[in-house]
Formats: structure tokens, sequence, C-alpha cells
């Protein structure tokens, strides 16, 4: 089998400028990167903002395994497929973050022979979105420390400091630091630490925003810190937003790339998906509806974190309408849930998977709970066998839900045709009826009851007291009627990893929350989330080379 | 007057695509980066390579006023009164720095009418070059203390770690910081800071590379610190020069755009003009000399330290031969050196101009130790009278060098026609004999008291016990045939910026030596260079601003 990156450098791409023109897209409207990558101009956004939207399908997943169950793959390769069958469609995905490409693995580019191309340059530099995130979020911080050096005009707490700095890099050592040292004439001592850009407040940000103008609108509310009196200082009083915007100029326009089989992809934005909301931007899924019939979008992580996160923030705060959703699964991830250990996942064990569907089900459940219409996608194996199938298809047709059988990493959009004529039929159903799980007006702590509630499966919330001050703190600065962004582990419908399967009476632990209130969020966490990775013993940068020519190994 | 951005935004580019045809270069060879920047393909630069070169000119200045003597304004300026005269010509020069752009003025990108253009992109992200050094610099850094982290198999010292790490902005606060803290998991504590990114050695090695291959074989000679046996340890011992060189891999291609009006001009690279050599790339300056019968460049700070650098370090290395020097003056800057106060600089004083003089005459006759003939370039303001400009003509002309009016901020390529025409005569001249002022197989000691005695017109040297242990340890370990990069101030021609005009007798005080293996040069620091910048009271950020339709403004 070949890797990723030699099936990429196989397929011959077609100049982005024929992608565009798939799509009616004039070459005017394009700003080029190169012969195949391009952004989309703001004069078009604004051009097609008035057309009848195309239809919007979600992809997730369930419960995933460590190894993760290959819902990106099922994205690109679902598009592919729909374009076999004759769909004017875009798949419209996050893009990667650049450190992990040099830790274990990394790359949010699709596999096999369903990927997003040039792989290299999305998995690397790109068109440069991250790295003017990180120049607008380092610019604020920058700011910030000199206003203290310069007088502490505003007063601010340097004990009370909420905004880090970032970095594109997975850089361990970076995470706990002390600034400021060295004397009088360079800054004032305090602790400090970075985050990888992906986590940035900004990135968010640009993911939510609708355009420049709500962009700087939405830099300008970021907290930074808090003054000695307790009040939140923001970017807006240190005069940072206009420089930043400026900074971000480009950073906000979508950008178009293609698929191995030359299906467009816009890809834009990758915010978290634990301390963010973990989807591609909102100008790159609208714009993606105006463009095409069929936009094909994907959320981070299980259906619990990810989904929940694209309907309750993304899409009510959008104004967008999902017709349907594909929820990836696995036989292996369902034997996991029955309690298979991972050494033996590859033995057939067909009562497992029952023992597991109870994850499928809840997972079903919930998006049924957002009034859209969904189709279970099994991602399949070689060694999945006729027996561990037919459990998950006997389980989905209790539930009245569609199965399909997804072969695209194998056979690209071959492999997807039977999902996507699944995903027409319902996407064309009108079964849809998109509804958030909680309103804005509830109060933030009953937002998260809701959610572990009616989502997770759990019982009840205990809200430690950071987390209970920091909540009735920013009800009371008027934050209260923001949506909640929860940061749980992805391993569990609970919060507590070992859990696996459909658990329920179990108690969620809120241990603090902290407000984007750019990003228009508050985050709560059920737990440690590490917003800096590290490298392991033998980075895989070690294996990464490029040619005299230019060709570039070793990148999966 | 109009603001150089609003100048610059008033004049409508042509498509970069149509600058590439005036040099006779197929729109494949092209990389676009939007419609009025692009970059060289490797291709491209291959197949020229064996053309015949043609003229190299290089522009300098004297020891320059704080303000500047509009030296990167003249390089634009001549190639466009070139391109009156009808000559065929591309203007060479240094990438601008991110950072100051918000600090208190930014931007090497020419003035008034004599600008290249999109200044805002050139100024901001440009082709992501600089993200691209900051990325590959801060993977070794990471990759660095991940290897101590990870049972430090190296023997590393951490208190002898060399390698600071780098952003694009100006922040103090970074500059002495102490990482790894927060226990085990979180890395090993040790002292570090970061430099700006212009200061990596990363920014340097791309300037000098002669293609990916070599830019790969610098990168693992990089010297990052020293193990307990004291001994080097490089970049390669960490295995990072592949994914370094693959994350630089567009990065190496040089830059093509406009000036104001319509010339070509590459801009490529921008290393620090003290502890790095301050030209841009080699890359560039061979291939503009292979697609135009002038090729204008600069090289920053005034000759002693600009002009030294570009030949000794950068023509030498680079196999290439100017064929004549511009020597920028003003009348401001010679009254300067003639003694007179920051505030009476505008007032007429032809007796001062005359007292300062010397200080030009020090600088042709450098220039004429490096086999290069010279013309004078006045750079006029409206103050300056005809006696003044007259001792000017007076005392070149008693040297035998010819001297030009140049007006290019206000008039552009018109005002810069006498000027063409000096250089295109001085060029065509073949007098042009050029010579290194040291042999490299010359003692690190021996050379550093050249450039003192030669050019800077000292009497002696006095190494520092710290300077003359590493001097000692670089020979030792077989760096003594490296040429030296002079750390000095730019305002005096000594190490002492208080000596204004063509001072003799002094002794230059060399506190420090540093490695740098990959660019191929040993720094000698004749005082601290600050590599990080600060933000003032004010930073110019706070006037930055972008409309909703991406119109940046208050950038300059």
């Amino acid at each position: 089998m070949l890797s990723d990156i030699e099936i990429a450098q196989q397929v011959k791409m077609q100049p982005v400028t024929e992608i565009a023109e798939k799509l009616g897209i004039d070459q005017d409207d394009l700003e080029l990167y190169g012969k195949y990558k391009a952004k989309l101009s703001y004069d078009l956004i604004r051009k097609v903002e008035d057309r009848k939207p195309g239809k919007l399908v979600l992809v997730t997943a369930i419960t995933p395994t460590p190894a993760g169950e290959g819902k990106s793959t099922t994205t690109v390769g679902l598009a592919q497929g729909l374009q076999k069958i004759g769909k004017k469609v875009i798949v419209a995905l996050r893009e990667p973050s650049l450190g992990p490409c040099f830790g274990i693995k990394g790359g949010a580019a699709g596999g096999g022979y369903s990927q997003v191309v040039p792989m290299e340059d999305i998995n690397l530099h790109f068109t440069g979105d991250f790295h003017a995130i990180t120049s607008a979020h380092m610019l604020l911080s920058a700011m910030l420390d000199n206003s203290i050096q310069q007088g502490n005009p505003l007063n601010i707490d340097p004990r009370r400091i909420i905004w880090k700095r970032v970095v594109d890099m997975n850089d361990r050592a970076l995470r706990n630091i002390v600034i400021g040292l060295g004397g009088k004439a360079h800054g004032v001592p305090r602790e400090d630490g970075f985050d990888i850009t992906v986590a940035s407040e900004v990135m968010a940000i640009l993911c939510l925003a609708s355009n420049l103008h709500d962009l700087k609108e939405r830099l300008k509310r970021i907290v930074v810190a808090y003054n000695y009196d307790g009040k939140p200082v923001t970017a807006e009083d240190l005069h940072a937003a206009g420089a930043m915007a400026a900074l971000l100029k480009d950073a906000v326009k979508p950008n178009l790339v293609q698929t191995l089989e030359h299906v467009p992809a816009i890809i834009h934005g990758g915010p978290f998906a634990n301390i963010a909301h973990g989807c591609n931007s909102v100008m790159a899924t609208r714009t993606a509806l105006r463009l095409a019939d069929f936009t094909i979008t994907e959320a981070g992580f299980g259906a619990d974190l990810g989904a929940e996160k694209f309907f309750d923030i993304k899409c009510r705060q959008a104004g967008l309408a999902p017709d349907a959703c594909v929820l990836v699964a696995t036989v292996r991830a369902l034997k996991m849930h029955g309690g298979v250990a991972k050494a033996d996942l590859k033995e057939p064990n067909v009562e497992a998977v029952k023992k597991g569907l109870p994850n499928l089900g809840k997972h079903i459940e919930n998006i049924f709970k957002f009034g859209v219409p969904v189709v279970v996608a099994i991602n399949i194996f070689a060694q999945d066998t006729k027996e561990e199938l037919q459990a998950v298809y006997d389980y989905c047709a209790g539930m009245g839900v569609n199965v399909a059988l997804s072969d695209v990493f194998a056979k690209g959009g071959e492999g997807g045709v039977e999902l996507a004529k699944e995903v027409v039929a319902l996407a064309e159903s009108g079964m849809a009826r998109f509804k958030p799980v909680y309103p804005l007006d509830m109060p933030l702590r009953k937002k998260v009851e809701t959610i572990v509630k009616e989502i997770y499966g759990g019982d009840r919330v205990e809200f430690q007291a950071k987390a209970a001050q920091a909540l009735d703190q920013y009800e009371k600065e008027g934050y209260g009627n923001l949506p909640v962004c929860m940061a749980k582990t992805q391993y569990s419908l609970s919060d507590d990893p070992a859990l696996l399967g459909a658990p329920s009476g179990f108690t969620v632990n809120v241990k603090n929350a902290k407000i984007s209130a750019g990003a228009g969020f508050i985050v709560i966490y059920t737990g440690d989330i590490m917003t800096m990775p590290g490298l392991p013993k033998k980075p895989a940068a070690e294996n990464i080379d490029v040619t005299d020519e230019g060709k570039i190994s070793g990148l999966f």
C-alpha cells in the first residue's frame, strides 16, 4: 500500500482555475497562490451572498478510538461520491495545524484515495492563514506587555492576564514560562505560557466572523486581562483591533483547492475542538452553500462534542440550517465500546459489536434532538465480517436509520457512491427541522446541565468553586447569553475517558470556565485540556525531507 | 504631501504576469500570490543559470543620521531612472520585517514616488517567507528542548545553548525568559530568550544559499549548543535539517513585484545588517543578473558595514563581481558630520558641510579598496542650498568621483535620470576590478584588524577575554577560514556612535564573538546589539486599521 503522500503525489492536479470554473467562479474573483491554491475574493463572497443556498451536510462520528474513525477521509470521499453521481458539490474542511506534522502524526487532509491536495502545502504553510493568526495574536500580546511596561495606564493586574502567547509548533518547553526578566528596560516579569496557534481565540474568531467588519468587532471584545479593580481589559482598550484585523485581511478569505478526484474543496480555519468549536469558518461554509448544490462539512471529535458545537454554536450564530447528518462508525470502534481490548480489535466478535452499538444509538438520538435526519456510514476495513456488519444494519433499522458502507480510503469516490445516494435522499427529503438543544437566554449553568443530560446522557453536573465563581462573574458582566463551549474528553460520552459505550447515571465535573468574548462563547472545562502539545521521543520531523527539486517526503 | 501608503494606493499596478513578460518570463515559471506578487520557479532559476550576467550595481550610503539617508528610496528611484532611459533593469531589495511596522516606523519599501508595491502586502505577510523562516527556526528550538527532555542523548549542556527562539514581532518582554517550568512533564527549566525573526541564522542562511541543496547543507551545520564535553551540537545532530528545509522549500524562491513605475522588483530575504550581512538573497541577485541588463541592489546601514559585508561576505561567496557602486549622501547628514546639532540641520551651513565631507571621502576611498568604481548620489531636500551642493561637487571632483543629484522621492524615475546616466557610464566603463579586503585564510583576529584599519580608519583592536577565547575556540574547531561579520554601530565609522565625521586613531573594542556556522561567518560584537526591539509608548499599531473592504490605512 502506498503512503498518503505517495498517493497524493501520483495524481495530476487540475489548475485551481479549472476547479473554480466548475463552480462558475470567474478568474478575476480568484487570488492565486501558485497553480493549485487560491483565495476567494471579497467581491465573489458579496456577489453570491443573496443566492439560494444548497444543501448542508455535516459529517460527524461516534465516540472514537484513539486512532480516529476516518471522519475527514469519509467527508472527502462522500464529496467525491456525490460528484460521481453527478452532483455539484463542495467539501468544506478545516485547515490542519502545522505543529503536529512534526510530532506523532499530523494532517487533517483525509487519507488514501480520499484526500485534498496539494497535501504538503495544505499541511505546511498553505496560504499563510495560521501564520497571520499567530501574528495577530502575538501583536496583541506584545501590546499588552508594552502597556504594562509603559506606565500601565490601564491598571492591568499582571497576575490576572488570561491572554497567553501562541506558536504553531509542538513545543512543551513553552507551556509554562516567566517573561520580562533582565531588568527595567526589558519588561515587567510575570508568568506566561504559549498555546499552539489553533487554540488561539483569534482562530475561533476568524472562524465565526461573518465578514471583515464583524471580525474587527469581535477582536475588540477579546478579554485579555483584569485590572486591579477586577474589571475586564479588552483588545479595544489596547487599541489593537485595527492592526490585528489588518494582519488578518487575507486570512479571512476562504481557500479553494481540490480533492484527488478534482472535487472543489474549500479549506478554511481550524479551531480546536475542545476549547473552541472545532469547525471550519462561517465565511467558507456560507460561500460554499451558494456555489454548489451540496456542501459537505465536518466537525471535530465525536458527535457529542463536534456536532453539538456545530449546531449550538456555529449554525445558530451563522443562521445555517443543516439538511442531513452523516454519522461515521467503524466496526472496530463498536467492538471497543463493547469492551474488547485494543490488541483484540482485529478479531471478529459480533457480540462485542452488539454490546457497543448503544454508543452509536445515543449519537443518533442526539442528532435527532437537533432536528436533523441522519445516515450511518460504516467506514469498512478488510477484517470486518458480514455478521458484524449485519448487526449494525439490524440495530439501525430498529431506529429507523439507514446504513451505508463506505470504502473511500481504498476506492475514492467510487467507494462513497452508496453513501452519496443515501445523503442525497436524506437531504432532499425535507425532513430537517434544525433547532439548537438549549436557548441562549438560559443561564450558563443550566446550559451546561442541558447538554450533560440531553446529549451526554449524564445525571447531573458538579461545578467546582473556581468554575462557579467564574460563571457567576460572567453572568454579572453581561455575558450570560453566550453559548457554552464544552471542553471534554472525546473518548467517552461522559467526562471520564474510561467510560465507554453509552454510559448513564454519571456526574460531570466542571473544573473551570473561561470567557472567549470575541469568539462569543464561554469555555467549560471538565478536565485538564492540553493546549500545547509536545514532541515524542522520535519526532516525525526527523523523517521529513525535501529533494533538491523541492519534493517533500516523510510527511505521513 | 500624500503619505507613502496614499501614493502607493493611487497607482494602478500592472498584473505581475505583465511585469514578468518584460523579463521574458513565461507564465508557467511564475507561482502567483494574488495578482501582483509571484515567486520565480526553480525551473526558471535553473533555465537562466548559464546566461551571461548583466551589470551589478550596489547602492550604499555614508554614515547615516538616525532618520536614514533614503538609500532604499534611491535604489528604487535609480532603477526607475534606468527604465526611463531605456534600460532593462531589475531592482533587487530585501524584504522588510513585520514587527517594526507596529513600532515606531517600519518598512523598507522605499518612499514617496519611488516605492515597491503592493506596499501593504510587502510590509505585512508578503509571500510568507519570514513566517516560514520563523517556523523552521522554531522547529529546531522545539527539537532541541525535546531532545533534552527525552533523556538528553546528545549530552547537551542546558547552560550552553546558543540557539534562541524567534518571533517576527517587537516584543521586549520575550528578550529574557525562563522556559520549561511546571514540572517533569513540561520540559527542563533553563534560561532562554526571543530574537526578532530577521536576526535568525536561518534568515542569513536562506540569503546566502545557492539553492535548496546548499540550504539544507547549511542548515545541518548550525551550531545550537555545546555538550558537557564542550563540543558543538548541530542541527544535523538533532536530525532537524530535512524538515527545516521542507518548511523553507517555497521561501527560497525569489519574489517578483514591481515599483510604482512598473519596474520589475525582486524582493527576497532580509537579514539583520549587524549580526548578519544585511543583503538580499544570493538566489535573487544571481537570477536578476540573468534576467536584466542592470541589477540594482542595496546593503543595510552605511558603507562601512553594508558595503563591506556585501563585498567580503556575499559577493565573495556567491562569485558576484559588482560593476559600480552608488554612495548616497544628504547635505543634512554631511552637516551632522560637520558638527551641527540635530535641531539646526535645516539651516544652511556650507562650512559644516565642508567639515563633514571627510566622512563621504572615507567611504569613497573604502569602495575603491574593493576595486569598485563609485558615483555619489545626493538625495536632495528643498532646504539644500546651491553653495552646499557645490561644496560636495568640488570635494568629489578632487577625488575624481562624479556626483549626481537625485530627487526620486518627489519625482520618481524622472528624478533619477541624472544618476541613472552616471551609473550606466560607470558600469559600462569596465573599470571594476572587484576584490575583497581580506583573504579567507587570514586568522580571524587579523581579519577584524584589517577591517578596522582599512575600512573604519582605526588604529587598533582590543579583544576582550570572552571574544579572544571564542575566536581561539573557533580557530581550533576549524572555523578559522570563515569571513567575519562585524556587529558595530551604524552611526560612526568607529565603534563609538558619538564619533562623527572620519575619525582616526581610535581603538575598536571587541566584546564577544559568535559563530553562525550555517550562514558561514563569525559575528564580531563591538557593542551590545539589540536583537529584539520593543514597542514605543504609543505603538504605530494603534493607528493601523483596515476598511470592511480590506483597504489598510495608517501603515506609514
